[in-house]
């Protein structure tokens, strides 16, 4: 039993539900199709999402909601259209959504969580309606149905554990389910999104709790690049990599996979297969528990801006017992999480995203570091770009670190930070964030390109 | 005004006391001088605070002192008959250690910290005496006298703050005035050690308290060296480095200047001097807080083994807040310091010394990490080395890391880990303890053998 889930772009037009409809019905094992919401189908179009947002927007400040729920309906009219689907369907996508605004128009969140839920919502159905046109016995299973319960935090949904027993009964049930990404449902009966890579993290879940042979991603990419291919001209494909590795690559700015959604499979070892909807005979890339070591210890390159160092200096700090904890202990109660802490004899510094020092933050933590810890010096450095170098074999393998301060170095780029130790799968290089691109397109050239790299 | 304090292999006999006599005659401004207790005059030679220690167990075992005693007062004998000085100064020698034992024989620690520091105490009597016997104006001035107040903890004591205010009247006191080292006074009038590394603690702590325009430290050899000379053959001879340099050097195992020491003087900016009591002319080596940069970036290249890592993979811990802070806590409440803590994303490392998880402590401390932090894995990797690249100017040098990391690749060496950023002073590689001699070497052929490195 596969779990196949279909990306925006893989659902934005008629021509494309044909795609994904003969993706489906080529493998008897794809029986769980967890879909997206209508993407864009040119560069400048505006994803149905998107149109919903601008719908919620209009409803919260009290405006006219006609016009900009014309457009969102439009979109799966347009849908509806092409695929020669009962024109009823519209009515009924209409005044569901006439309902939510209705429900909800005083209570701002749920009005944006339900409303952002519909493109998946309907779109689903849509997709349930064409499998079955097409003879195929499907069944729409909206989450609440397919037992995706989770935490009430609107816009920031987590799964809640009895989601995964809850979804194991779906393993029973006959035909082709197709569920909407992207929420799921409170225990008070409440639409509630999941974050950022919504979909994704469906899919995984209800990977994870049919306990499905394979998860399937289909998206509109061949396979996923070892480095961000507008720095790279022909970059490598990766063909396998691990959980550990798609990780720390997606930590540092690879937005194919996004990291939460990984969670879920890698707890239960479902193998990912990341493919391509308008080319489904690529290969793609296999994302799996454990590889064969072969070829290169370096699998990928990224870097992510945005991060400052919060640095200390305090003469003996090695000696102070409790130092290290008074100093987290500060910024666990301010609510910040850090990144890293690499630390000398007498320093210390704090990695961690500029957000979190935003809105009178650093000053309140600075204060507090400067008279509760008594150190000598804090000062704070912005700019840092974090760059990873990813690979399992890298552990095992002697000079990777010489090959990646070296082709850094050739570049004339300086290493503020260097941080290899904890993680035996990444090496990560703070930079300064102008010199971020370069130093991935450096590394990216010794570990990949450079005679005897392969 | 000048602070010299001479090391025990400098006052070991008389003719070295007549060297350091001389040295100290040789600039007026040498007026505070802080001496050890005599060390050995040949390699089999047992040194007079060995001794000292074999006269207190000796006491505390209730044993008959006569023997051991004898043996102490007959190395202060044989300096008192070269130095042609009273022979009547050994009788008070043997009366105040008599005494000593008498008083404190009920109470080990006391009596131990009262006999180790009698050997100090004792030279400076003798140095004073030998001063007045060559015309000059000398007075023996013991800590009590001095100011030199320390906290109440046998065998670990510390200075407290009055102590600067009283020793800076010293500076109107008239003639050369010699302190026994290693040793304090606590409030209630009791002699208390330092730690190791104890008479270069107490010359630094005079130099700070009367603001000395330099505090020579004389001990036997030219200068420091850039490397462990066991190690190397002619190794690079450090001319000036900073107080940082040094701190970070000391803190990896060069024991030419105890870290301690250094904190006194950091504070008043007072330079230390380097210097061989046999051969006072050779230039040794300045302790500075800043100094010009020129030549190389790295100074020098030291390594230290007996640390262990405790390892801890959690999925998304760093979305968790509080995390690092409660596995700091659990630490700190265990009494551990820590040396670093590099991180992951989905772990962490723990890097301290080995010592600190013996008796019980490592199952105690692995049982809390996994109990109250919920780690999916925690594991103690030991035999770790730590070998750190020092120098002021690698923050502003482009291809350091690459030049060391390289070295290492070269050697075979798996770099365990790097921790390089919060410092700007150094860069820290975790080795194998087996492989640190073997990284020592290749790093320092790299950074001042090869064609260029001057």
């Amino acid at each position: 039993m596969k779990v196949v889930k279909f990306g925006g772009s893989s659902l934005a037009d008629g021509g494309q539900f044909t795609k994904v409809a003969s993706i489906i019905r080529a493998e008897k094992e794809r029986r769980l199709v967890v879909v997206s919401a209508p993407g864009k189908r040119f560069p400048e179009d505006i994803k149905t999402t998107d149109l919903l947002i601008e719908l919620a927007e209009t409803v919260a400040a009290g405006g006219e909601a006609k016009e900009p729920l014309r457009k969102v309906v439009d979109r799966f009219a347009a849908i509806v259209e092409e695929l020669g689907l009962d024109k009823e369907l519209l009515d009924t996508i209409h005044g569901r959504l006439q309902h939510l605004i209705e429900t909800y128009k005083e209570n701002t969140p749920r009005l944006f969580d339900s409303l952002k839920a519909s493109g998946e919502n309907e779109n689903a159905r849509l997709m349930a309606a064409y499998l079955e046109k097409l003879g195929e016995e499907a069944h729409f299973v909206p989450p609440e149905e397919a037992g995706i319960v989770v935490t009430d935090e609107p816009g920031d949904a987590r799964v809640l554990p009895e989601a995964y027993d809850r979804l194991k009964k779906l393993r029973e049930r006959s035909g082709i389910l197709v569920i909407p990404g992207f929420f799921g449902v409170s225990k008070t009966g409440h639409i509630v999104t999941f974050p950022r890579g919504g979909s994704d993290i469906t899919g995984s879940i209800v990977a994870a709790g049919v306990e499905a042979s394979l998860y399937e991603n289909f998206t509109d990419v061949d396979s996923v690049y070892s480095v961000n291919p507008s720095l790279v001209e022909n970059p490598n494909e990766m063909k396998e990599l691990t959980y550990r590795e798609m990780r720390e690559l997606a930590y540092a700015g690879f937005s194919v996979f996004h990291d939460e959604a990984l969670q879920p499979v890698v707890a239960k070892k479902v193998p990912v297969s990341i493919k391509n909807t308008n080319r489904p005979e690529a290969d793609g890339t296999l994302i799996v528990a454990e590889r064969e070591q072969k070829g290169l210890p370096v699998i990928g390159i990224a870097a992510d801006k945005g991060f400052l160092t919060i640095n200390l200096t305090k003469y003996l700090m090695n000696r102070e017992v409790g130092f290290g904890q008074h100093l987290l202990q500060i910024l666990a109660e301010e609510g910040i999480s850090f990144e890293h802490t690499p630390s000398g004899i007498d320093n210390m510094s704090i990695i961690l995203r500029e957000e979190y020092l935003e809105n009178g933050k650093e000053e309140k933590i600075l204060h507090r570091i400067r008279t509760e810890l008594q150190v000598e010096e804090v000062h704070v450095e912005r700019e840092l770009a974090m760059v990873m170098v990813v690979g399992e074999g890298m552990a095992s393998t002697v000079g990777v670190a010489a090959k990646a301060t070296t082709a850094l170095a050739e570049a004339g780029i300086n290493i503020k930070m260097i941080n290899q130790g904890s993680s035996e799968v990444s090496m990560m290089f703070g930079v300064n964030a102008s010199q971020a691109d370069a130093a991935v397109k450096s590394l990216y050239k010794a570990c990949f390109e450079t005679a005897g790299a392969r």
